[in-house]
């Protein structure tokens, strides 16, 4: 944390990952808390490829919360914003007042300037807000030497940010209580725990804008009998199946329990009315694939997940990634002269059979997938240590290429 | 019935409906006697549209039973043919020992040819067999005089054919005995009953051909909670109300629960693991089109369901209907020469408001729909008196032109 001089403006910059669910969150029973009708479990992406850093600044001298994200101020009325801002300040006095030790002197009365960047295109359709406010959440705390159960704060920004305050492999525990004091994050596996998972988020081309998940799910919980049903039936159990098999790196199991749960999130959505579809024509083509190239080995060595919208993203392990990764550029050939089509994580070249290409079988979809993040496993939010990086200048105001 | 003189041919010819499911058909409890796991209701479509026709002869001369379908030779061998040609025999037989007055007297132990044709393309994707198995039994029970419960029958060569045996609204009830006596079709209401209900088949441009009823179906109850859990708890409440819609004539609840179960089916599929779709991106264009039509007037005037294909069938009232077509030739214009755009019962034309276009608010897909039948609620199987439409000839063979 440094103190900029004579504006004494306190200021700091963390950085938090982006996770993906492979037992699915959708429908809330509180809208107001969000608290969510089901228990559910992701991994966390690793911030080299994906992340969001944030900077807040505190000062005296601040006449009014302010936001910007992404280059652009934004309206810092927004309510789930207000729930973050309001529940870390009131953690912070209680902290204050029951006289600990290490609490920190920044006034929590102070007001705040937060500005926030994502390093992935927002309109990759990548949800962003897990990261967001989990970032928003943990860079508070930090200010303000909270170390409390975050992830009931993160949760009321949005419910999947919960999620990202951990590395590894997460689960956000349902909870029971209507104040929502149980419904938290907890890790299940860290970071280090599967060193060979590897992860493709293949970004297709999309022709319209989907349901935004706020409003779809709000519908679902209305209208679906079959979510119901999911939520009190099916998903407790495979909770426990799911932890089990990431606690044994079973990739066989991981992969059909987290195709499975993608399937029936999409079905649920399906019987919402009027239904949502999130999933196109190309990533249809995409679960085909990942069939038939699972169907070809006899084993499951690849396994697709799909959240509110038609990208997919690919789990397998490091000895598969280089052959499937050769699959599905012959079966999805990139645009001529469209940019790079493979970002992140190198991978190395295989060569692609012929056997293999008559097993799968699928007429080629040129251009539809517009290009393809090759990423891993990764760490919970960092503190980002060296000034230069901050977001804000010495003045509280973003930096010009912030 | 005619007797064709020196070879002693015994023939008759009869015709039967499609029918269309409002609450769907998805999953046996026995595979072998085709009894479901859910009721099921549909409305039988008019025979001026779609029916199939069938002939069947009967002679001591005749080696073998045998059949053509649409002008080709099939193997009389498969298994559902031989379910219903065995159980009308023993129908028969069981009908002749009692001595029954009216039982007739063509011989049961005589070997029978099967010539039948639909007078709609088969690649047209619409369930021809529910038709073709209804019209098979019901010509064999006319052959042989056997006036039992048909249902049963036709149910064991297609399980929704048993709802082709009645004209009108029909359910299919799923029954509860393990030798399916008590899985029978029953008329609702017959097709007099709402003479304003108008359908629509929009022939959909499909890529490729989706998975069979008859495996998907299969793997759905192997594999999908969602199933199990619609059949045993979400269809029983549904038939009750759909009873009550149509009986009612109360367009606005049959619409509504008509469309809610088709997506209830197509989630299950989703459900099921590996996943099955049926519904394209035209299928999806089509449901929000009904449902931004139906939104910009406040009520439920259009009601879309989907089968195990992208093809939408469209129930609306003969007041909706003009318009109705008007608006998805604008948003699904037909292919230049591309044929003949409406086929079956003619439609008044009608002007199409710039206010409906704009609060539809959807980009036109050209060539989207390959074709649409208009066509309405029709009767049960007849027989055709007429000698001179028998598809075979005296001698028992295909005329050239069947």
């Amino acid at each position: 944390m440094s103190d900029n001089g004579h504006q004494n403006v306190t200021m700091i910059t963390c950085t938090a990952p982006v996770n993906i669910a492979v037992i699915k969150y959708w429908g809330k029973r509180d809208e107001e808390l969000i608290l969510p009708i089901n228990s559910s479990l992701s991994v966390t992406l690793h911030q080299d490829q994906l992340k969001t850093t944030t900077t807040i600044a505190c000062s005296k001298s601040f006449q009014e919360d302010r936001i910007w994200l992404n280059g652009k101020e934004e309206d810092i009325r927004h309510p789930r914003l207000q729930s973050c801002l309001r529940e870390i300040r009131r953690l912070a006095r209680k902290r204050r007042n029951s006289g600990s030790p290490t609490s920190d002197v920044t006034s929590v009365s102070h007001k705040v300037h937060i500005c926030s960047v994502n390093n992935f295109p927002t309109a990759a359709g990548l949800a962003s807000s897990a990261a967001g406010y989990a970032c928003l959440v943990y860079t508070l705390s930090q200010l303000f030497g909270v170390d409390g159960e975050l992830s009931v704060v993160a949760r009321q920004g949005s419910g999947s940010a919960c999620r990202s305050l951990y590395g590894g492999f997460v689960q956000w525990k349902m909870g029971e209580r209507s104040n929502g004091t149980d419904s938290v994050a907890e890790q299940v596996a860290p970071e280090s725990h599967w060193p060979e998972l590897r992860v493709l988020i293949l970004v297709v081309s999309a022709e319209q804008k989907s349901v935004g998940s706020t409003s779809g799910m709000h519908t679902s919980v209305k209208t679906s009998d079959l979510l119901t049903y999911r939520a009190d039936a099916v998903v407790p159990s495979r909770m426990e199946e799911m932890i089990g098999a990431i606690r044994q790196r079973n990739f066989a199991a991981f992969g059909e329990l987290t195709m499975k749960d993608s399937n029936q999130f999409h079905a649920t959505c399906l019987d919402t009315y009027p239904p949502i579809f999130y999933l196109n024509n190309i990533s249809h083509k995409i679960i085909s694939l990942v069939h038939r190239y699972n169907q070809h080995y006899g084993e499951i060595r690849v396994a697709y997940t799909f959240d509110a919208g038609p990208n997919a993203v690919i789990y397998t392990l490091q000895e598969h990634l280089p052959e499937f990764l050769q699959v599905v550029c012959h079966f999805f050939p990139p645009e001529v002269n469209g940019g790079e089509f493979l970002k992140g994580h190198p991978v190395h070249s295989s060569p692609l059979s012929e056997e293999l290409k008559r097993a799968i079988n699928l007429e080629p979809t040129a251009k539809g997938i517009r290009y393809i993040i090759s990423t891993k496993v990764g760490p919970g939010p960092c503190v980002v240590e060296d000034p230069d990086l901050h977001l804000l200048g010495a003045d509280g105001l973003p930096k010009k290429n912030a």
